[in-house]
């Protein structure tokens, strides 16, 4: 899976301002920031993901000899840098909350440490396997959250953005709630349920609908969910999958798992289908309900009473449709040099563009009356949060305080990387899933509404604050 | 590049559909189409693409004993079903309109005649490789039309859906009209420019906006194109601009590329910057834009006078971000028993989505007169059309009759595989783009219109509509 040579998906500008800084001897120590700034859907969190790739992309990173001949033959690399880049390998250090964690904008998810030519070289990866995992991890865990207790399983292969983004997306799913995905590949490389029924080809290659379902019956006799609307859902579907179940099912004492709707007024024909499976004696056959579902198409499923026990959604989950980019950056904070941190910031007309300055760390307070999350605090990475009393305060609105008391104390951020060497374990994809449903578990519900969510507090300490504003008067 | 085993990732159902072929001795010979319902963004036309990935994928396509094993261990699958697929190899027929092709929904883009099994088994992987990059190379020409003669590069890669959306979502920009990528290893493998300038964080790392210039353009001076918005456009960044160039471009008699606005008003900068280059002695320095663009904003900026020459555009172009699917289906239209072939139709109560049934050709009519396209034809493959005089009407609005002479045929599909054997050269990715161009301007510049386009003719042969109502009656 892994084994392409992705080193040169960096962007262009990443080898010239590299080979730059090499020229001129400006490899000192850098610190960059991988944060984002708006919540996809205008939502009320997100949920990182990526982190598995990353580091397998780093810990297996070289140029290969075609790579540097490219290089060479644009002919504006210098051949000192070339030999460094046949000799790359990357020596520093990198910080990054856990996969699956909830996350809100302006936190610093991943922090590299690195001299500047390693850090440079990594941005363009590191930043289009965080936004594209994060992207579909966020917007899967907002479809199950209005499905309710009923699974959703991920169907997007096919209006994928490419190979990648079908079996990486499904990855991202599952970490997002989906319990499943018909993307063999993902469920495979993953180990994770790889789901399916029929298409509507399986149905048509036969002389009539009843053959078909019989067919199927007959072979998988333990798996039979059938798609009931190629012809007419409810006066030959649905009677053909009922007589199938009757013919082959019932004699072997096996009962049918589904049928599936794929078209047609989902909310009307599901309740139908359940009050004529119910009374064919099937009360137990599910009703899995397919065709462009997104959260809101749920919840209107669900306000009409509409009678479905597992979702299949495809494009508008594996694109994110309703908001396809989760805008990550990569920004410099820091210089180091001579072991003394220089902080650095990035300005803009726009103010929730400034970018934060300094080597910093995340925490996150909670309530220790109830376990819940209070607010999220990023502080320089040498600052001691009390544990005992801390002032919080908003760092647009400055006048909003809050004194919070009986509270412990998060360090949400990770070592994954030292000196080069790996020092983190990544959990497989199914214990990422359910740290990340028992993190959300720790925010009041109110976050989790689709539209119109409150804003979760992310506040700067008065020390980082105060460095900001002294940059920003300079 | 693609050394990747992705043959799993087809839908987890294509398989469990092949082994019920396989089981019941049904691997009769078939024809699936593969066509779109709807132009993204309700435009006018789309752009085919994609065609070349699919072809490498079909020519190695194999099963690895890795692949066997995880099938032979979901326990459905019977062992003699396993041994086809470890010998498998597609041995059918595919036609498919050229890569780069205007196209229109409900044409037969692709048409796979293959045993049931092999074209099943071909689904998934069709529709996301052309679902993606016909997405992004009709996205891709929108914003290049509305750019005018201004040159459009892709900027995307860290906003891209995974690598392969970067990589191959490069390929598709430049069959949509780029002229450059900043993604590197797309650049290097399709031949194409790679382009780029700068990050903020190379004017970061120095101890002035000055000095980073400086020395960049001592390390490039034919290259120069800086960055200016780190600090302040007009007050900083330009001035620092003018004087790098004066004081180390102009002694070598080097003139500067470019300066780059990522950021602010850049309607009012770019006229601003315009004007003062201009009076510094710069008025061939090129002003090239980015920061979230698309073909609107592109012609807002022209609307407002906007001086710009070169726009670099990323998120809303790598993920089509106003609309991110590309609709392709894949429908079994028709199988064939001892020779015969026999028409199959999918029903549906939404009339669009019913499919045009059996195999099909696809036609286009251009008037001699103006060598302009005059409308499309889908027809039955046996059917003979006449050059002299044709009677087009409309298959919705049957009464819509049109009779046209002075005209002459193309046929668009191309034979690609015949008995699984390659007979079609694919083009170099700028051939592509350079035919797609062409065939655009082959249409009425109506259709190129980003709102409300007028509905290019697509019709049905008269015999073809006959079978389909006759098939609906039934």
């Amino acid at each position: 899976m892994n084994n392409r040579n992705l080193e040169l998906i960096a962007d262009f500008y990443e080898f010239t301002m590299a080979n730059g800084y090499f020229i001129k001897n400006m490899n000192d120590i850098a610190y960059f920031d991988v944060f984002f700034r708006n919540i996809p859907d205008n939502g009320g969190f997100a949920i990182f993901a990526g982190l598995e790739q990353i580091i397998e992309f780093i810990k297996n990173m070289h140029f290969s000899e075609d790579d540097i001949l490219y290089l060479k033959n644009q002919n504006i690399f210098s051949n000192d840098f070339l030999n460094y880049l046949r000799n790359f390998k990357f020596t520093g250090d990198i910080w990054s909350v856990p996969e699956g964690t909830v996350v809100f904008p302006n936190e610093p998810l991943i922090t590299v440490r690195a001299p500047i030519i390693e850090a440079q070289i990594l941005e363009t990866i590191l930043l289009l396997i965080i936004n594209h995992q994060s992207l579909i991890a966020t917007k899967t865990r907002r479809i199950v959250n209005q499905a309710k207790k009923c699974p959703v399983m991920e169907f997007g292969a096919r209006r994928a953005h490419g190979a990648d983004a079908a079996i990486y997306g499904a990855r991202a799913a599952i970490i997002g709630g989906a319990v499943g995905t018909s993307c063999t590949l993902s469920a495979k490389e993953f180990n994770v349920s790889a789901s399916g029924t029929m298409a509507h080809s399986w149905i048509q290659s036969f002389e009539s609908e009843y053959e078909a379902f019989k067919a199927y019956a007959e072979i998988y006799p333990k798996n039979c969910t059938f798609l009931i609307d190629t012809y007419n859902t409810l006066e030959s579907g649905l009677p053909n999958a009922i007589r199938v179940f009757d013919e082959i099912l019932k004699p072997q004492n096996i009962r049918p798992i589904a049928v599936r709707l794929d078209s047609g007024d989902l909310a009307y024909l599901s309740k139908e289908v359940r009050k004529r499976l119910d009374n064919a004696g099937y009360p137990d056959c599910k009703i899995c309900v397919t065709n462009s579902l997104d959260e809101k198409l749920i919840t209107s499923l669900f306000e009409q009473d509409a009678k479905v026990d597992l979702f299949g959604v495809g494009e508008n989950l594996i694109t994110s449709k309703s908001n396809p980019v989760f805008g990550g950056v990569y920004k410099l904070v820091a210089l180091e040099k001579n072991g003394t941190i220089i902080p650095k910031i990035k300005i803009s007309e726009n103010v929730s563009k400034i970018t934060n300055p300094s080597f910093k760390k995340l925490y996150r307070l909670y309530s220790k009356d109830t376990n819940k999350a209070i607010a999220d605090l990023i502080a320089l990475s040498d600052e001691k949060i009390s544990e005992d009393e801390y002032t919080l305060f908003d760092p647009i609105s400055t006048w909003k305080k809050k004194k919070i008391t009986n509270y412990y104390i998060k360090n949400l951020q990770e070592k994954i990387f030292e000196n080069g060497k790996l020092v983190y374990n990544s959990p497989d994809v199914k214990s990422i899933a359910e740290y990340s449903k028992n993190d959300l578990d720790s925010f009041w519900e109110e976050i989790k509404r689709i539209d119109n969510p409150p804003k979760y507090f992310v506040d700067l300490s008065e020390k980082l604050y105060d460095l900001k504003q002294e940059m920003l008067r300079k």
